[in-house]
């Protein structure tokens, strides 16, 4: 997606360690007309997809997922992030170990929003390692439902989470793919 | 707003101790069409407050008011919650205490994205306490920002938060105001 792509060579910094920041438009500061244009491309991009409910995981992945759902009329499901629960009956849950924050979270998703009619579709801002994505495979597959797509605003394409979705037999659509960070400067795959 | 004040109705339910749970459109699950009629209504009530920046605490408010700020075209701040850090230089903070969860947080939000010229709109899913709200308040005062408005989609009336943005003196609009819960029941205030 072009415009994004340019937007990431202006606005984004990339720091040691192989990390984008994008907090001026994606994930803390957020643009919502970019966003619109991220969400009709999602819509465009799994239009075949029969997809019925979009998954997210708080914090950062509710805006892009929020506007894929409004262009494809369909209800979005945050799940919530949290240490690890006593109680879950009502709920389905996943471990996710974050690289950068070094924590292992739960996240989890109320049972009565799943129905194993859904197809769903996984949004998400960043896929790097794949935890998060890992998670809600997870959830899904408790849930008996099919991930019909994984939808990333950004890939960083070299590390393993683009390989995992890959294996999972999961369409994958990244609207910016990272090849490499190279002298500070961001490579974008070729198509 | 009578389309929000009768999804309430139907999907909402009164639990004890006076919470509403609403996440099956609003907090869990996310009706995005609903979201995009109050980001457009938030426009409407705030056409003429100069608003340059919207600003949001993470997560559930960031559905409404990105929708907010898709609608009045400027972007949106979500503050982060977090425990207390001990290196803040780059960040205002201010401490939020939750009813809910019966925890002091930290919220933050980068120095960049804030700029005196700045008036900003605060938006939330729902005022009750005002614990939230308060604290962008007091990032706003130490920004030296001017906040010209409080939109919340879902106002406990009743509850201490309503008075508090009054008594600041700052513009109020909840989009559906709930006077009291009256056996399992709710009762909105009329205009």
């Amino acid at each position: 997606m072009k415009i994004l792509e340019d937007r990431i060579r202006r606005d984004g910094t990339v720091l040691a360690g192989n990390v984008l920041k994008v907090d001026n438009f994606l994930n803390h500061q957020i643009d919502p007309q970019l966003m619109d244009q991220i969400g009709a491309e999602f819509a465009h991009q799994f239009k075949d997809a029969g997809i019925t409910k979009i998954l997210t995981v708080e914090s950062s992945g509710i805006a892009p997922a929020v506007m894929a759902g409004l262009h494809m009329g369909v209800p979005v499901i945050f799940a919530r992030k949290h240490k690890s629960l006593t109680l879950t009956d009502n709920l389905y849950t996943a471990k996710v170990y974050s690289y950068t924050k070094r924590v292992n979270n739960d996240i989890s998703i109320d049972r009565r929003f799943l129905d194993k009619e859904d197809r769903v579709l996984i949004v998400d801002d960043f896929l790097a390692n794949g935890q998060a994505v890992q998670g809600l495979l997870d959830i899904a597959q408790t849930a008996q439902i099919k991930v019909a797509g994984v939808g990333v605003v950004i890939e960083k394409r070299f590390q393993k989470g683009h390989q995992l979705v890959e294996d999972a037999g999961i369409q994958l659509e990244a609207l910016a793919s990272i090849a490499a960070f190279e002298d500070g400067q961001v490579v974008f795959a070729q198509d």
